[in-house]
């Protein structure tokens, strides 16, 4: 009988090519599904909520996958964690009837991290990023509140395929401030390709004063990538949390 | 005229074969004084207040050094942490007449931290002793209370030299545990080689029952390093803060 597994994973992504397999690098889902694989005594095939990119952390990203074996949940993943490397590992592992990570899911949080100081301490390299310039923060979390609600996110969405669908909805946003400390936080049914970061780099633009933070709903109308900011870089970024739904 | 400097320095001490200069190895030591001699023109020698061993953290070390530039105080911090590589930072740069950061020093705080869960967050690696074995935290502290005031510590020191003075003053200790991160915090006018280190190895063995905490006395009186625990693994260990009287 075929049990469907759910693993609630913690990574730091720097030394990682992102989440997705890809052929000769370093990834995620290879050293999952190789731990797995060994524990289970078969191959598996994961699926997770959402694909992070190089050097993106995260703090509770969900997965899936289907096995035959009929080992025990405590002793699977104390065995998976025991093979996996030390920047990588399953926080929770559940059974659960008819259920995929990323089909499943009914909301994904991220959150970015960026140190507005002169000076960022060593232990906050590669997990935040630090930017120099001094920010406004009160003009950044206005420009921050026009993304909630159901929008086109065409402008803020990297390499655009034509036939995809861009509409997505930003359940909440919130923005913390503290000694130099900002904390952008997002939560949306999903998110398109670099979305958050191109939103970050939006809010910068806000938080400089080189954008009018009441112009954001234009840019959302006007769909053009060319009128969003910059791509703020990958190690800021988290995964926070995935929500599901009830069964 | 010569000027006398104090830095105060914050590292990761992971990737560094510790403080002290070694001949084709990457030390702290050996990134500072490159870092300030190319900004100040002229080569130094640093005094720090504790060497501190490899994979060691610190988040308050501090040196002196002496110098004929006329440099202003904030241009030559900011310029020697643009070339600083990420892992090291000077936090704090001031001028101090006739200061020896090693010998004006008088008193060194040192924190130990050790996670006492069956998991270890990736976000942790690296940066605390991960002990899976739970430990009774209340029979640790009160075999800590025990290292606290003057005493031969020569039990509690590696590879002592026969004419060396073993006597030092504990002047603090303290042991928190929240959510199984215990955090063993020790402040002394002074420490010998691995001082810290032995103490906690020999908590560990308070905390498990196998050492009675009341026979710390004893083991500091017979003097022999056979009776007390074993050395705690380097990277749980920060140097967080080195105190100097008024001037």
């Amino acid at each position: 009988m075929k049990r469907t597994l759910k693993a609630t994973l913690e990574y730091i992504g720097t030394d990682f090519h992102g989440w997705a397999k890809q052929p000769g690098l370093r990834t995620v889902q290879e050293e999952i599904e190789k731990a797995f694989s060994i524990v289970l005594g078969h191959t598996i095939s994961v699926q997770s909520a959402g694909r992070t990119d190089a050097r993106v952390h995260a703090l509770g990203q969900v997965i899936s996958f289907k096995t035959t074996s009929e080992i025990g949940l405590e002793r699977l993943q104390y065995s998976a964690n025991a093979l996996l490397p030390g920047d990588v590992l399953v926080k929770e592992l559940e059974e659960k009837a008819s259920f995929n990570a990323r089909w499943s899911a009914i909301s994904r949080s991220y959150e970015y991290v960026i140190i507005n100081r002169r000076y960022m301490s060593p232990f906050e390299l590669n997990r935040a990023w630090h930017y120099r310039v001094p920010l406004n923060t009160a003009t950044m979390a206005q420009a921050l509140k026009y993304f909630e609600g159901t929008h086109d996110f065409t402008a803020f969405c990297t390499a655009s395929r034509p036939l995809a669908h861009f509409v997505r909805t930003v359940h909440e946003t919130d923005l913390t401030a503290i000694d130099g400390e900002i904390r952008i936080f997002i939560k949306a049914n999903s998110f398109l390709h670099n979305m958050v970061r191109i939103m970050v780099g939006t809010l910068i633009e806000a938080g400089l004063g080189k954008l009018d933070p009441d112009s954001i709903p234009a840019i959302l109308e006007a769909k053009d990538r060319g009128r969003a900011g910059f791509t703020a870089p990958a190690h800021g970024l988290y995964l926070v949390e995935v929500e599901y739904g009830e069964e």
